[in-house]
């Protein structure tokens, strides 16, 4: 892994490069007339939604701020309501105005990760869900989707980068990739088996040359006690993986004296489907969650100046002044 | 502005540690079995498309293909029909099938975002579209969403780094923060003119603190020819800008002796809502789009190994053997 | 004021001019043939609605009927259920035929005006109502409809005839009118302040030139506590009065120490609308109804008879014979 | 009929008795301050109708202005597009401020009736429409109704009040009543024969006692020549009139030698029941329309002021200035 | 009535002629291979359904299978879920895969009416219903038809050969037919009533001619006593039976003194126009239903092999082996 | 095969053991009352439809009349409009009135049946149907469904009872049975091919036990050029067939060198679903139709008597008298 601080902003972050470039010339006007008002700005969305993205944004802002600023905020993971503050920043404009671009663009996208994790891993109501959408993301930002899939409950993901900033381990199976290089789905699993570390579990892809139910059962003999499971991933051409598949799968894997392997599906996943799996009652013992989340809409936050000066003000169509809400916490700067 | 190639992968790219977990395992057997085979792998989309991300994937393949390789490729910016191949590898697969992740990751978010852009383009037919979605986009990637937006038709973008990659120079008004800080639309209207460069275009934002079409005509008095425009963003709490707004501004202005001011309008803005006032007769002269392009869903790409060592394959679901399609191109590597 | 007895049929009325010519037709064949049979003819109406129309349809009947002639009916204002019988006389047939069409024409007419107030009353849940809608019904059946409002539920009415009719005073707020010819509409509060009776409530419109809040607080600082309210009416163009616009002018008058100020609300109101501010708990005080309420349809009333010579008849699709209604009631003629 | 010029305001219009109150204050307070500015104000509607109740309006004009002022209008039964000028007045505002309430009412009402009308007859393709829901319309404005109906189109209509403001004799063939109160069907025909002037159409109502069908041909083996024709009128307790009801009966008095008997419908009928029997081909050679035209909702009329002595002017939503409209013809006053 | 045990298979059956032919090449193929192994075959369908054909099922497999086959069975006429097993066979293939057709057939057919009329029954809420719907059925599976309705519920049926097989008499009115061939409705009722055994009930169809309300009056006062009901038809042309005429008729025979007459309604009657009656509260004594029985969908039935030679076995998409179904029964070959 | 008349009426419809019992009480009163008057009764279905049943109508009608009868008719397979009289029988009321209920059920049923076949037909577009659905349909009427189909365009049909009534051979593959009973796919293939006279296509069912691709290759493999096709039939839990997999199967098969082999494709199809695997271009050489023709509701024909010893005459709701239809041909008896 490449090292670095994944939390701190980057060069071009600091630097106000990815600023709308009318906020640069806003700060640069202040200056020439030498003002620099002390303003509370707060932000908000305007849907009920999973927030994320609060602790990159803090990490910005202590490098940003000077002493005299306040920062009051949230707890990363926390629900928010429609229109509550979720952040709230009192300094002079001028140390900050430049980022506004930057923190809501964090909020924005990791908040849309988050929710989207978490209507899926309420769907599933307890089975783990996996995020592996990485492949759907631009990947300077999929570390910081895993990070928000984690966030929103869910169980793994799949990169090194996406996991060390969630604090934890990378998860996999196998790709389709391998079997197609080794001719053999069963063949595959065995490399697998031979050559990766075994503390990492044996899951096998059965959906690539031959029927599921007799890939499974293939590999099951194959590897014994050393199979934790199979992904089911059955493409649409084939008519998508289906509740009965997985009774079927699990009842044939049973029969055969293979209960101990467990069944993971994924392809095409999102909180319906799951909710479809869950109502059937399909012994799922693990999702593989993609564009459900990775794809979800940012939730798009707003930053309001409510006070110049002291003094309460506000554009039209908002309420002067600070709007109330006592789970705001002090942030440390 | 920071220096550095904004096409070229990031190290964390290059590392592989924003790839799926299994494709560095996949690689680790093969290698552990002493194989390398020259695979072909093919990359296409599910739906119709202006495809975006080509330019930074064939800058990444470019630092990790050998010379035995070959990338066939269409241009950025086509526009692609539901499962023509975009892009073709053939390599020894070691050498690529760590960077899946990341090159459908380019190539999905930049799509998407092309897409969508080149929808709203369609729909405001002739009358130029402004991209200022940063806000509602990790910085880290929010300047590959402005190039996208570009490739896929706007006329400008709102952040120097977007401007950069897109060739072009950044846009910019004037946000309702500086005029909350000066106290007055007037104010701040005339401290831009007094401060900013003049070869940027004097706009004024006139929903702030009182009616548009009063605040329109108080700043298109007090700055005269020097005005350029003036930006109407009325809030939801307010209407939102309405085709019979922008027709009253525009017969005030004509009737006070402003008919050079232009009129652009924000605020919510998609491709229905751009045919809203285009078919209403609405006298726009520039659109600003936000969240309908920076929050369009990426359009998912999927690889698939079509030959592996010469001869055709394919998993369940898929046609064995190379795709045709005679509009790619033999990229130089 | 014009004087006369408002409730007292119109000498066209009680010649017939208004009567469909079959029923006089039908007079003068029965009167040829020396019949004049007692019959029984029963009213009612098909759907739920708060009947009106009552009391004018017996000034009518006590001016034609003769003394053995009975008259049963419910109350003015009551609720009547589908096919409940309203109004029932028995009366050489002679005497009233030629007044049927008046007779429903009365019922239906002023009953779909009550019953669509009384649908407004139930949404506005406490909050008055003042129905201004004569401005969209012809000046002759006005004040009817102002009555049947008043019945319906509302608080108060815009027209000195219809407020005479339902024993109230008239109330009105100012026009567009007067502020356009005055040129503003502080100069339009002051002089309203200056010429009227300190009787009536100063409520200033405050949506024709600027911002509602802006003016709102402009009035409010010149009239001080002489100011009862300010009334709301944005056009479509202005994206009418949201539950937003309320809350915020309420927090500004608020914020300036004039909460004294009420707030009341017009412009394209409806049942559905007014529910829409007291979902949203928008702070209004009073709504102002127009063609909610004026623009009802009528609810067509039906009148079969029931009974001739004292035996039992209907025509085809009715039950023959009286229907029983214990709420109705004897009225003295 | 009683005597009276039914184009003219009542004393009580004039006297403003129907104003709403604001409009009188209005007067009164330009008065105290000695103001009186010549103002242009023109009328629209905001959807396509065809106008009526531009003759009562100039009437009540005509009795109101002074010589300076000057009245633009339409004509009579034009139809109008949405926001289009139907009527302007240029005066000294306390010439008419007052009867603003009048002349909306008027229009919108009739404009209301007549564009229902239209719309029937429409749908009729050439067979007449008589207008009969006087029995659903307050008696007082019954004789409007009638008149915008066959202002819209319509061939005749019941009362005699309403026919004689359009300028025609009132038409009517038999009701219920009086089948009801002589027992049978055929004995009220012949009684309607022996009592009825000769040059009144004998048509029978046949749905009373008996199936439609053999009513008819009782009374046209009964009447023979002199009757014109039969009325279907089946309640919807039997199924209303249907297209195959019309062309049985049209075939059974066929075949009896009756093919001079015509067949007029009526019962609910709607733009788009007539429709239905049109495109049924039944051969209906008259309909009666009720409630589709009398419930017809009034068709909103604005007023807006638009010049103040000599200068452009509008409240926020609407453009300054008259608005052009060459159809406009100068009305003599 | 020509004999013959209804329930027996017929000698075309027997002979496998209506058999999917490649059951029969299945036999000889397996015969030519000397197999014939014992297998367990089970068949289900996929919805909720009241069971019928199980009984006619049961006489074939009697007929055909050995000593050594087992059949577990549900009862004719309960109500099985989705996929439940309702008939398992276990026996050597040979002595019953060419029956494989039939069986499905008889099952599938008899379950799709008995199902719909359970469902009429049910809407009936205990008034009885007839099944008439022969003439819409072919005439060599109308007794099936009849006896399956009698199976779901209904309380009577039309044809001799349904009452036969359902062990009941057949019910019959009188067809329209008779009273055109008589000329009038009373005198077919008349000669009805002399003519035919006194144990018929009387019940006079009366809606050929005449009014219904009106020939019910005529009929009720010629028979009397003698008179069990009268059945209303009314056809589409005339707008269908509606509640509104069951409860006119009901109150005029009541009111002539004929309380004691029952009211039969019948035409284009199902679960949801049955429901109407009901909820309307109409007095019905009896339903008549065809096509909404007889018209029916068949359930499919389908049958798998899920044993061979004891071991479980199933096609792709089963679960092999056995499904569990304490409610079979064994049945007595 | 059982011998047998196929079209003539069987015993139990010759003695009316399947009519309602009403028209034998009818036959019974007219001959208690010495009346047999000559009626003619017209026969029509109210919906566009393929007329079928018209040959065993026929059949039954000769059987039945006198010499004196006459009897017009379309011919079996025609396309009959909304209305339209498809068969006319003048004679004797006592020599037929008692099959009208058998004559009706035939029509309904067999016209039912074609006019299903006939939008399959049109939705294939050249490419051939067999209609298979006798497993759903009782086995005493199977063989006319599939009569029924052939005359609404189907190229084959399943049963041997059901091909002769249509003058054909019936059409097979094989069963999943006799696969489950062997084992395997292909051994059963072989054993087809063993012992099934060569005249008969070979065509393997391939979704039993592997993925329908791999089996496809087996067996072509295998049989080489003695292969006529597979079947695709894949179950609703494995996804059905997909217009995608048919395609993947052809290409498979084509780069095994098979391309001789055809594919036919069943399992839950209908018109709809044949028109999307029409539309997506799937090369389709055959599909097999069940319940989509199967379980097609009858289509109810009426029989109206319209003359009576000459006179014109029909119940209320019709239109007396003969209805002219030229295309009507005069039946030979």
């Amino acid at each position: 892994m490449v090292e670095r601080d994944l939390y701190a902003p980057s060069a071009a972050t600091l630097a106000g490069d990815n600023a709308d470039i009318y906020f640069r010339r806003s700060c640069d006007i202040l200056a020439a007339e030498q003002l620099n008002p002390v303003v509370a700005m707060e932000v908000f969305a305007r849907r009920r939604a999973r927030v994320c993205g609060l602790r990159e944004a803090q990490a910005l802002l202590r490098q940003v701020l000077g002493q005299e600023a306040e920062v009051w905020s949230l707890d990363e993971g926390d629900w928010i309501e429609p229109r509550e503050v979720a952040l709230r920043i009192r300094a002079p404009y001028r140390q900050f105005g430049l980022y506004e671009t930057a923190l809501l663009g964090m909020l924005s996208s990791e908040t849309g990760w988050a929710t989207a994790a978490a209507e899926c891993v309420a769907a599933a109501d307890g089975v783990p869900i996996i995020s592996f959408g990485a492949r759907h993301t631009h990947p300077e930002v999929s570390a910081r989707m895993e990070y928000a899939a984690i966030v929103g409950g869910c169980a793994g993901c799949a990169t090194p980068q996406g996991a060390a900033l969630a604090g934890i381990e990378a998860t996999g199976t196998m790709p389709h990739a391998l079997i197609l290089c080794l001719g053999d789905t069963l063949e595959a699993a065995e490399a697998f088996d031979r050559h990766i570390d075994a503390k990492v579990e044996r899951i096998a892809l059965v959906d690539t040359f031959k029927d599921e139910a007799e890939e499974s059962l293939r590999v099951a003999a194959a590897l014994g006690e050393k199979l934790w499971g199979v992904r089911l991933d059955t493409p649409s051409e084939r008519g998508r993986v289906t509740a009965e598949l997985v009774a079927e799968v699990r009842v044939r894997l049973d029969q055969a004296g293979h209960s101990h392997v467990k069944i993971a599906v994924s392809g095409g996943l999102d909180a319906e489907r799951i909710g479809y799996f869950r109502a059937a009652g399909a012994p799922v013992d693990a999702f593989g969650v993609g564009s459900a989340i990775s794809a979800a809409a940012p939730i798009d936050f707003t930053a309001d100046i409510k006070e110049v000066a002291g003094r309460p003000v506000a554009k039209r169509g908002r309420i002067p002044g600070l709007t109330e809400n006592p789970r705001l916490k002090r942030v440390e700067l």
